[in-house]
């Protein structure tokens, strides 16, 4: 047996492993009941244990040696390549260092629920100092394994090859341009684009049913995943057995429906992982700007566009028995790109997003550095949002606290966001100049075109490449944020 | 740190693997995809493999030995007894064998569904041959291990402790006692209980919420438990996650209730083992016959007696907005306690069920020490079906293919029906003669105190004792197969 046949009957192992942890992790948010809260966190602690020890098996160290040697194809050789990322980083960091931060991070997640309601800054920088020491000694620790700085190594343990050279440009390019860029939009449509909120209830049954419906239209395979209701819509699973979750609102349908386009993106990506590799590291998903590329240009790019609305209104007013002018493809369109300076990210409109990201960008890096004390977060944090988006928090718990990442230790994951966002206007952009007709197919429910692309050029690739050659590859340039901007400038203000 | 402790810790840990493999296999009845079955077998082959590898580490014999001098309370020394008895049978069969039976079952079975459905006893008896093989080669070398004929080191493996000897005594009688009473109740019925049958469709959501609400008044705590829909019914999940199962149908209502109720009692038993035992071997629910004995308590002994008819009846009629005569306690108690002659075990009434089972009992013993050849036990099987019960077979798919059972490799597992039944009855008959108005209790709703005392004679001495010791000291006497009969005349005869 060769050392590459193996590590790849090694991984094989592994990912089934990893593949039962994403099942039980979706059942804990989906299906579990209220109760068994603590015996499921033992079952995946005692899986994240076996995956951890299997992933930093000295002999894992000994078969990639030999296989350099060896004569490999080309995704046997990228293969090899990832097997040797994910060793470096698990065998970066000693057994208590990981265990501490565990501990440290549930403790800090679990304070900061309610910490937040109570905007309780105090209590929760008890708990988080130590996740931030562990978490900067951990960044160092494999900075120093992977030859990378601190900040780096974070960001490429979410985004393989991301690195701080590559976003800082592009994130100085949108800083200067968003800000005058929201105002003038905020004027314009003020202006120029008044709209008549939907008003109507519409009954959940009838939500699921179109959301269903508009899944299978864009590509979703039920034979390979499902649809549930959970509080966080998430998309988990794994290729092959992809859980998709939502959550529905009668008020406010188009809130379900975005959410359940979104995710359907994230899903078509894992669908259309080629599936020969499915359990090795090669077949993954590239990483998470990609991922988020995939979810944005369904929601945002496909979905908001009046290509997608001129196919899909009719069949939104036939499923929920609605009309009238509200209704008409005018008034949707302008109630989907509605632009506002709000104070909570996730809630916030595609233009303003990206200055929620990259304010968390600059001082989480800042935090790690240890250049801003935890004590001096609330302030920065609030004098940030003045600066962006001219408002301030009226709490802590709408403020620097709003989010669940910094208190589970994810340092590094904010950026991917609007890489993501980025990346999706770039793909959607050559995805138009490829294929004939785009706009036509896509205004008759001809969807085939767009996902078949996306899936000849992303999805089947999954991580062979890295994701800017990957971005160069599809698209015929690297990341180029002046399409995003163009983007937002013809769609917010009718400029092409 | 102790042998014990060290014992406890191991146990622990594989616990939590084994439960983790139980939701799975949940979901994979209950939730998962048509097109993930591959990826879900090779998840749960994986984490099969982890927990056999983790119950044959030979350091758990070398801490069984020192565990030997070790002062221990009454609970830590029946955990060792059982800790030592799952560590013999799964040394015992050398892993070659466990994965050629693996392969050889599942291969049975798969073929055994198509060549049910087609009556093809050939083709099912070629891939049935070598998993008897198997099988018998596995029996005599647990048998040689544990020191047990083969059949009772497989009837060891379902119900620790029983053996031939206590069960033939017992099923010699029942086999004399049932056909003649049979015959006679069949005349009787026919002579003094006519009925009319329910003919009313009730929607399944007004079944699903009545079987709820009959689980919630039993003492199914939702908050460690769910019911969901599969084609096949049944309790799974771990202690503090139960997991139930039942399907619906809108012309036959009582069938899917009374597999609720049968369920439920499936859940109360694990919903009341010792907490503070959960994860470690002693811990489990004592074996099948006793859990079988925990859900026809339920469904035969409370659920079909006319104390529960007087209490639940009005709580259907109301929720199902029915009437009439059709829906009186007498014409139910009627219909749901007919006794018919049937080919199908899993549709068989109370009385009739013993002789399908101990029609199985007995060519299954042939079976394995090879005095029936596989190529004649359609012939076997059919001249006892017309001995026991006066019927012979249509087809082989209604004979002896009809159970999933022999082709999974389960042999040994068919008599702990009808012991769970005749423990059923002696576990009630006890309940009533130590529970002052226990009858008034029922007509009321009120169930707490006879799963009080199942609670503290069954459920919460989990694997304390050995299923007789336990049956003994609940019900003052061994296993008495005088108690069912009783029960069956008096229900069946009307005669007290």
């Amino acid at each position: 047996m060769s050392a590459y046949a193996q590590l790849a009957a090694h991984f094989h192992a592994l990912s089934a492993i990893e593949g039962a942890s994403a099942i039980l992790g979706w059942d804990y948010e989906v299906m579990m009941p209220s109760g068994a809260a603590e015996i499921r966190a033992e079952q995946l602690a005692a899986l994240a244990g076996i995956a951890h020890a299997k992933l930093t098996e000295p002999a894992i160290g000994e078969w990639l040696a030999q296989a350099a040697d060896e004569s490999l194809t080309e995704w046997q050789a990228a293969n090899i390549r990832e097997m040797k990322r994910e060793y470096a980083h698990a065998t970066a960091l000693p057994a208590d260092l990981v265990e501490a931060l565990t501990r440290a991070t549930t403790a800090c997640e679990h304070v900061w629920r309610s910490a937040r309601a109570e905007n309780d800054f105090a209590r929760f920088q008890q708990y988080f100092e130590p996740v931030l020491a562990l978490v900067r000694e951990a960044a160092v620790i494999k900075g120093e394994a992977l030859g990378l700085h601190p900040y780096d190594a974070l960001l490429d343990s979410y985004d393989p090859g991301m690195r701080r050279a590559i976003i800082d440009p592009v994130f100085d390019d949108l800083q200067a341009f968003l800000p005058p860029f929201i105002e003038q939009v905020i004027a314009y449509q003020a202006a120029h684009k008044p709209f008549t909120p939907l008003a109507d209830a519409i009954p959940i049954a009838k939500q699921e049913a179109l959301g269903r419906q508009m899944m299978q239209l864009l590509g979703f395979d039920f034979t390979q995943g499902r649809i549930d209701i959970s509080a966080h819509p998430f998309c988990g699973g794994v290729p092959g057995d992809i859980r998709l979750t939502t959550r529905y609102r009668e008020s406010a349908f188009t809130e379900s429906l975005y959410g359940v386009l979104h995710e359907t993106g994230h899903a078509l990506y894992e669908m259309g992982l080629p599936a020969e590799w499915r359990n090795q590291p090669v077949g993954r998903a590239r990483g998470m700007s990609l991922h988020e590329s995939q979810s944005l240009l369904v929601e945002m790019q496909l979905c908001r566009g009046r290509d997608f609305l001129h196919f899909a209104l009719p069949l939104m007013r036939e499923a929920f028995g609605t009309a009238g002018a509200t209704w008409d493809e005018e008034n949707m369109a302008r109630s989907l790109t509605r632009v506002e300076r709000s104070l909570i990210r996730v809630n916030a409109d595609e233009a303003t997003y990206p200055l929620h990201v990259m304010l968390r960008y600059r001082l989480e890096q800042a935090l790690l550095s240890g250049d801003l004390p935890v004590a001096d977060l609330p302030a920065a944090w609030d004098d940030g949002m003045q600066a962006a988006l001219g408002i301030r928090p009226d709490c802590v718990g709408n403020g620097c606290m709003q989010d669940v990442h910094w208190p589970g230790g994810s340092i590094g994951y904010f950026p991917t966001y609007t890489l993501g966002a980025i990346t999706a206007a770039q793909l959607f952009d050559a995805a138009r100049r490829v294929i004939p007709d785009l706009s036509a197919h896509i205004r008759k429910g001809n969807f085939v075109p767009l996902f078949g692309w996306l899936r000849e050029q992303v999805h089947s690739r999954a991580s062979l490449h890295s994701t800017p050659d990957l971005i160069t590859q599809a698209t015929g340039q690297p990341l180029n944020v002046a399409i995003y901007k163009a983007h937002l400038t013809q769609r917010y203000l009718d400029q092409p």
